[in-house]
């Protein structure tokens, strides 16, 4: 399953290099996964309402061309793997056809009290979810 | 002329409180001024490429009820006053029929050095569209 | 009672303009709030962990000077108005001597649940505290 | 050279986990960085106003434990790798003496108009002075 989502450059992201500041991306990835877990049928405001959060592990960033204020990037989202402690995602920025940037993240599946959890005992449904998710990208 | 943009709120505009954090509204205005001044025909970009810059010098907001992350918000804007030194613009945001917070900005008209222009001699057509967005609502 | 916090402007709070964003301002009378607490002798994360909480209700802004990279800006806080439901805080933004903005917020006594308390009976001490640090301003 | 900086963490950084948002920790990296490039005896401000930008190509973070608003943390930052179009930091974000996350970020050496620049040949004495630093760390 691939994810996209339009994001509008808003003018607070830029710096004063007259481009989208570096750390803006992250949020722009994590908007993307609201979009990823909405399509997987498990949108993460329903995981946190029942005592599940996923929490950034790793992170990292290539950034390829620089995004600008005064127009649209697209995120494109893929789940590319998933264990009962742990999903990757991958991200690509793109202004059109044009990449921008490159991510990924890792995240655990924690409770509440951000202890590790075993997903699929806990979780069925949501293991099942991530599951299809990340087997349709295969 | 009244625009209307949706907004997702993204997590990252939380806090620990568990609701949208207030120095996310001021964001939220410029956005939708972007989609303002884009549906005005004079899109914020166009404005900065030609010299003229609207920085804010006033800014009020009174905050209704709590944002949360998990559904957009819609934000409603108006141009109300405008001068050949000002504008204002007032916003209210909503969560289907519920306000959340309204506010207002004034911004000055500047050139490129932030020093103050006269924008009906500077940039007639933009004074032409801004006074049309004005007249509309009135 | 005034505090003072003084603070080095983040090249991640700048924007295309070439200055500190707006919506940084609002982030730094926070900064400058949670000082001010310290000093008065109820540090704000004490008060949560009470269960007391003071969100923003109103939020007013005005700019005279933009702020830039490469320096510290000082933050003077006071508490001009204080009652059993609510707080009104009062900023001065600096560079040196000279003044780049003025703010004020205005916030309500809440309970974990946000709803409205009476501090004077729900906390007395801490509206003991929060009594004397406006009284020392006046 | 080994730079240190203390920073105080902000309630608008917290999100609604009740912990630092992940996307906040490149910011404190620029901060940190900013400490760096004034020890290291070349302000990046004053970079900036030779001409040359230092852009951030490459971000990866490691989180290994939740920073919390009520505190401060350190982070500690090394230069370890430089040649004429590029330079990397390595970053650790402690609480006392508590690993909280550690950061590595590639930048490249480049121009007013972003292309790359020989630092050696272009800004001899920025690169003999980031020279200075990375070999004082090895």
């Amino acid at each position: 399953m691939r994810s996209y989502i339009s994001i509008e450059v808003r003018y607070a992201e830029t710096d004063q290099m007259g481009v989208v500041h570096h750390s803006v991306y992250p949020v722009w990835f994590e908007t993307a996964r609201t979009r990823f877990s909405q399509e997987m049928g498990v949108p993460y405001q329903e995981m946190e309402r029942m005592g599940l959060m996923l929490p950034v592990r790793e992170l990292s960033v290539k950034y390829v061309a620089p995004a600008v204020y005064g127009g649209c990037v697209t995120v494109e989202t893929r789940a590319v793997r998933l264990t009962p402690s742990r999903i990757v995602f991958r991200y690509r920025v793109l202004s059109g056809e044009k990449l921008l940037a490159e991510g990924e993240t890792l995240h655990a599946w924690v409770g509440r009290d951000f202890r590790p959890i075993n997903l699929r005992k806990a979780f069925p449904t949501v293991y099942e979810a991530a599951f299809k998710a990340v087997e349709a990208e295969a």
